[in-house]
C-alpha cells in the first residue's frame, strides 16, 4: 500500500517511532475482533451485523496488579463511556481499554469483569472490585445495533489478538468496523512520535503514540493538511446516491471520535489531562467542528511508574516530568502531530463498506488526495 | 413499627412530605428486585446471594422520549456509576436509574438497554443511541459479587414494581440487600421536605424527597445526631466476634454510599450540581469521613421543565429558580435534612442478615438509641 | 482597508452580521484605553510601555443589577484571570469584563469594584459584594510590564469608550496594544455571525459574536486558511534579525489567547460552556498548539435571561434553547467560523510595533497572503 | 488561657503536632496585619474599619523559585479568590497564599505581586510571569469594605510578620478581623495532626497542619460536637437585641469559609485535591449547610517534591504517597479532625468586636460549653 509519508505528507516535524504507531510505546499492544454477517435490510436485533471489538492493552501483566497513570478528557460528553469517574479521582486505569459500538457497551464491560476475575480471582472475595473502561462510537447507519453483537468471547478473542501484535492493521477493523468519518468509510489510525534525547535534553529518548477511532463530521468539512476535499473529489464517486449540502447537513453533525495516546514519558495523571486536552488539536485540524451530539473522549495513560497491588507502602519513589521543561512542550506537539496523521492514516486504510439496508460509506482512494497541495 | 419521629427525633426543621418518602415529590417512583439465596461457605459465582437492584423513575412516562434535567455530584470517584459524562453534558437523564451491586454494572446497563428499545425501538435505527445511568456499591461482604446475579428479567421486574409504587419500603431491599453501613445492617431509606409556598414566597408548594443506598463506615465513626453511639451500644449484640478499634479499622475505611435526589423545583442542571454538592452534607453528619476507597455519587434531578423529544422547537419557555432566591436556600437546607433522615431511618429499617461465609450484619435496635439526648 | 472577504476568504458560509464585529450582538459594546509612551531600553517600571485595557459591557446597564448568563473554558489554566469560580459556580457575569497585561490585574481590579460602588452604592453596605472579571495576556516582549501602568483612571475611560462605541476598532488596541500572535504583531479582531429564523427554524434571528486577544505561537506553526504560511513569507522583512526554526522555538512556546463570545440566544450557562469549549477550535485552525505555559481563557455570555437583583422572586420564566435543535449546532459553527476569521481579522489590522529593548513586532502585510490559495 | 483539650474536648483520636497549629508542619509560617479604627456609623471609604490581611507562607524560600505542590477544592464559588485556574492546572502555588476582606483583593493581589517582583526582579523581563492566590471572605458586617484599607505595606508587613513567626495566635486577627461564625464571632483557629510513622508504616513521621478563616452560619445551625448550641447558650448574653428564629434567618445565609491545609506528606496534586475536598468535612460537623451565597475554598499544599525553577531537567525523582495506602486514610482523617477543632479553637480565642454601625459580634465563652456532653 502506498503510504502518505512516502509521498510526502508528514504531519509537523518530529520523527515518528519505528511502526508509525502504538505500539512504540514499550510494552502497549492492540487487538481486534471484527463481525461483518449478513446483507441488505435491516432486522432489528438480527443484522446484517457490521460491528467489533477492539481492546488495547498498556502493558502485558495483569492490570488490575499493575495498574497504569492514566486521564481522560471528555471533549464532548455526548458519548457513554466507563470508568470516567475514578479515572478521575485515582489517576489510573486497571483494566483493558475495550472500544466498541454504542449499545454494546454493557456486555462488554460485563467482558471485562469475567476477563479480571479470571486474571484475579481474589476480586470480590478478599480485595476489592474493578472499574472497566469502555469507550464506544455509534455504528448505526451500517450495522444493526439493537442487536448487540458483541459477545464475551469476542471480547475475549481480541484480548488474545492484542497479547500476539506484532504489527498493528488499520482501516475497517475491531471497532472501527461500522464507523464513518466526514461520511466516507472511517478506519482505526495509529501513529507515532519519537522524542529524541537530544531534542528534550534527556538521558534517554522518549516515545508517544495513539490510536483513533473516527466516527464524525459531514464532507462539507473535510480538511486535508488545510484543503478543503469537497472542492476536488469527484461527488459522483463519493456520493453516487447526491450529498447533502453543507447548511442543510450541518444541521445535525452526528458524530463521535475515540483517542487513546500511550506514552513512556513518566506523568503524573495531571499532566496525562493536560497531554488528552490537546488531543483535539488533531481532531479539529482535519476539520471536526466538535458537534453537538459528539462523543469525544480521549484517553491518555502512561507506561511509567506503575500502581502496584502488590506494594502498599506508603510513599514510593517516581520519575516525574517537569512542567517546567521542553519535554513537556514536545509532548504536546506530538500529540498535535499524530493525532491529525492518524486520523488521515485510518482513512486512507479504509475500505468501501456496503451495510444495513444497503447504506454504503465509501473509503478514501489515495489517488484523489489534492496535487495543488502535495508536497514537493 | 416505632418511628424515629414519633420519638421525637426530626431533622432540621422544614415539614416532610406526606408520606416522608422520595415518592412525595409528584411523579418519582421507585421498584426493587431483592435476591436472597443460598447460605454458608462462599462458592464464587454460585453463592450464597445477598443482592438486588432498586429502580427509580423520575416519572411514569417513557424517559427517553422525555428526558428530565439532571446533574451529579461526585464526592469521591473510587466507584463505576456509568452515564456521568453524558449526565455532565447534556444536564439530563434519559433512563431509569438503576442502583445495585458492584460487578452487576454491565449486565444492568445491558437491561436498561433492551428496556428502553422495547419502549422506544427507533433507538438506533432512526434515531440515536440512549445513555443507561447504573450506579453501585460493593456488597462483598455479604455477598457472592463475582456470579453477578442480577439479570435482565429482574431489572424489568424491578422496573415494574417501580410502576405500581404506592409506598416506599426501607430497609435490606433491592440494591441495597447486602449493603453495611458503620459495620452494621444498612438499609434503604427515604425522606422528603415540603417548601411551603408562604416559606418560598412562592404561588405554590415545592417538594424535594431522597433514597439513600448507604455502604460505608467504621463502627467508631457513627453519629446519632451528633453523639458517638460507639460509646453507648452493647459491644457484645452487635459484634459478638468483639469489633476492631479505631486505629486499626481506620486505616482502610471500605464503602460508599449512592444517594438520588428528586424535585419539582424547576432548577436548571447547573443548580442541580449545586444541590446534588450539599448532598453530602446529610452524609458527613451521620460519621462519613468520604473515606479514601469509596464511591460516593449523588445525583439530583428535577421532574419539572422536561425535555421532550417529540419537540425540537430551538427555544422552549420554561420556569426557572432564581439563584439569588430564597427558595435556593430553603432546598440546600431540605436536602441537609432529608439525607441525614434517611440514612438513620434505613439503618432502624434494616435488619440483621447472614450473608457468605456467615458474614453478619447486625441491624440497628431502635431501643438502643442514645437516652442522653433523647428529645423531650 | 483592503479586508479579508473582498478578497474572498470567507470563514465558513455562516452569514456576518451588519459589521461583522461582537457589537452586532444587540447592547453589547467594547472600549479600550492604549497606552504607547517611550522608547528605547527598558527601565523597569518606567518604560518604555506598550499597553493597555480593553473593556466589553455586555449590556448599558448596570451590570451588578442585572447580572448576564455566562461561563468561561480554560482551555489551558497557565494565565491569572479572576472571577472564574463564581462564573461557574452562578452562571453569570455581574461586572464589566476587563482585559489587560498580566501584572495590571490586580490594580484593574480594584478599579472595577471602585466603578461598581459608584454606580451601585449599596455594594458591600446593605446588599453583598462584586466578582470582577479581569482577563489577561503578557505583553513583556513589548512592554514594561513591571510598572503596571494601567491605572483605575484608564480602566473608567475604556468604561466610557465602551459607553460610546458606535464601531468596533481592530488592531494594536487597548489590551492588544503589545501582544504578539506567531512572532508577528498581533491586533484584537472581531467578527459575527447571524442565525437567520429560517435556517434555524425560529421566529426570529440570532446573533452571536466575537472578539479575541491572542497573543500566542510560533511563526513556524502560522496557518492562514490551512496553508502554513512560513513557506512563503518573506523572511527578511518579517525577521530582519532572523528567526528561529522550528525544533528550537518551539520547546518552549509562549503564549496566550483571551477570546469573548456574546450571543443573544438564550443560553442557560451550560449551554454557555459548550459554546465557550468550541472557542478553540477557531484557535486551532489558525495553528495554535495550545501550548504549555499559556492561558487559553474563552468566556461566553448571552444577553437574554438577565438576573435583575430587583426581582427576588423564586421562579422565573425564561426562554432556554434546546440542546437538541439545530440552532445548538449552528451556534457551534458559528463559533469555530468567527474566531478563526477573527484572529486573520486582527492581524491584518495590526502594524509594525517597536517596543522595549527595540524589540519589534511586525504586522502582517495584507499583500502577502497566499496566491496559490487565493479564493477564485 | 483554658484550652479545648485540656477540658477533654478533643477531635477524633489522632495525635496533635507539638503546638497543635499549622506551623507543625516543617517550614511553613504565618504572619498577620490587623487594622481595627474608628467607631460608631458607617461613612463608606472612610470607618470603621475592622479588616485586615493574613499572609501563609508554605516555606521560607522565594516561593516563584521554589513553587509548592498544591490544589484548591471549590466548594462554594460564590467567592472571589485568585489564582484558582494556574493551580488547577499546574498543580502547584508559586506566591505567598494571602488571605483578606472581600473589596481587598485586588491591591492584595497587587502587592503580592510587587513584593515578588522585589525578590525575582526578573519576572517579566527574562522570565514569565506571577499568579498571586489572594483568599477573601466578606466583612461587611463589622467593616467598612468599600474603604479597601489593606494597602501595599500592610502586605509586606504581614510577610515580614510570617517570616518571623514562633508561634500562631489565634482569634480576631488578620483577615479574621472582621468576620462572623454563627452569628458569633469568628477568630482565625488552627491545629495539626502527626501521623505516626508506625501508625502509617512509613519510615518517618508525616505532618498535617491547618488554619480556618470562618465567616458562615446562623446561630441555630451552631453544633459543638454535634450538640445544637442554640438550645443551651444564654440568648440575653450572645444576642441582646434578640436573635432571628430559624426558619426566618435560613432563608438567607450568608457566609464563607477559606481553609488552609498544609502538610509534609509528599503528594501530587491530585491527590491534594483529594485531600481539600475532605476539607468540608470539619466544616459541615460544625454546623455549615454550605450556603447558598458562600465562598468557600479549601487549599492544600505539600512542602515535598517542590518544583524549583533553576532545574529545567526533564524528569525530576519524587517520593510520592502511594493512594491505596493506609497513609491516604489517615491523612484524609486529620483533614476531618483538625478541621473541625480548628473552628472551634478559633471561636473560642475570638472576643466580642463592636463595629460598624455599632454592630456586634460576641466572642463564644468557654464557661458556655455544655456540661451535658463534657467528657469525662
Amino acid at each position: 500500500m502506498v503510504e502518505l509519508r512516502s509521498l510526502g505528507w508528514n504531519c509537523g516535524f518530529l520523527p515518528t517511532g519505528k511502526t508509525n504507531s502504538i505500539i512504540d510505546v514499550p510494552g502497549v499492544s492492540i487487538g481486534h475482533y471484527t463481525i461483518i454477517e449478513g446483507k441488505g435490510k435491516l432486522t432489528p436485533s438480527k443484522g446484517p451485523i457490521r460491528t467489533g471489538v477492539t481492546i488495547v492493552l498498556p502493558h502485558q501483566e495483569n492490570l488490575f496488579k499493575h495498574k497504569v497513570r492514566a486521564s481522560v478528557h471528555v471533549a464532548n460528553g455526548f458519548g457513554k463511556s466507563t470508568g470516567i469517574p475514578q479515572i478521575q479521582e485515582l489517576g489510573c486505569i486497571e483494566s483493558p481499554i475495550a472500544i466498541t459500538g454504542t449499545l454494546n457497551v454493557g456486555l462488554v464491560y460485563d467482558a471485562l469483569v469475567e476477563y479480571m476475575i479470571q486474571e484475579s480471582p481474589q476480586i470480590g472475595i478478599t480485595t476489592g472490585s474493578i472499574s472497566p473502561v469502555v469507550a464506544e462510537c455509534n455504528d448505526s447507519y451500517l450495522n444493526d445495533i439493537q442487536g448487540r453483537h458483541v459477545k464475551t468471547d469476542h471480547v475475549f478473542q481480541a484480548i488474545r489478538d492484542a497479547k500476539c501484535t506484532t504489527q498493528v492493521e488499520e482501516g475497517n477493523i475491531g471497532a472501527c468496523t461500522g464507523f464513518q468519518v466526514f461520511q466516507l468509510k472511517s478506519g482505526m489510525g495509529t501513529a507515532s512520535r519519537v522524542l529524541d534525547k537530544n531534542l528534550v535534553n534527556s538521558n534517554k529518548d522518549f516515545h508517544i503514540g495513539t490510536v483513533v477511532f473516527p466516527n464524525f463530521g459531514i464532507f462539507e468539512d473535510f480538511l486535508f493538511y488545510g484543503y478543503r476535499m469537497a472542492e476536488t473529489l469527484d461527488e459522483k464517486k463519493y456520493f453516487p446516491k447526491g450529498r447533502i449540502k453543507p447548511k442543510s447537513s450541518a444541521k445535525n453533525v452526528h458524530g463521535s471520535i475515540i483517542v487513546i495516546i500511550a506514552t513512556d514519558i513518566p506523568m503524573e495523571s495531571r499532566q496525562l489531562n493536560r497531554l488528552s486536552k490537546r488531543g483535539i488539536n488533531g481532531i479539529i485540524r482535519t476539520g471536526s467542528s466538535i458537534s453537538n451530539t459528539s462523543g469525544d473522549f480521549i484517553f491518555a495513560f502512561s507506561t511509567a511508574n506503575q500502581i502496584s497491588m502488590e506494594n502498599r507502602e506508603p510513599i514510593q519513589t517516581c520519575d516525574i516530568v517537569n512542567d517546567y521543561s521542553s519535554l513537556m512542550e514536545y509532548a504536546f506537539r506530538a500529540v498535535n502531530e499524530m493525532i491529525q496523521e492518524a486520523i488521515y492514516k485510518g482513512m486512507l486504510a479504509a475500505t468501501t463498506l456496503v451495510g444495513r439496508d444497503d447504506h454504503t460509506a465509501i473509503g478514501l482512494d489515495i489517488n484523489d488526495l489534492p496535487i495543488v497541495i502535495k508536497p514537493s
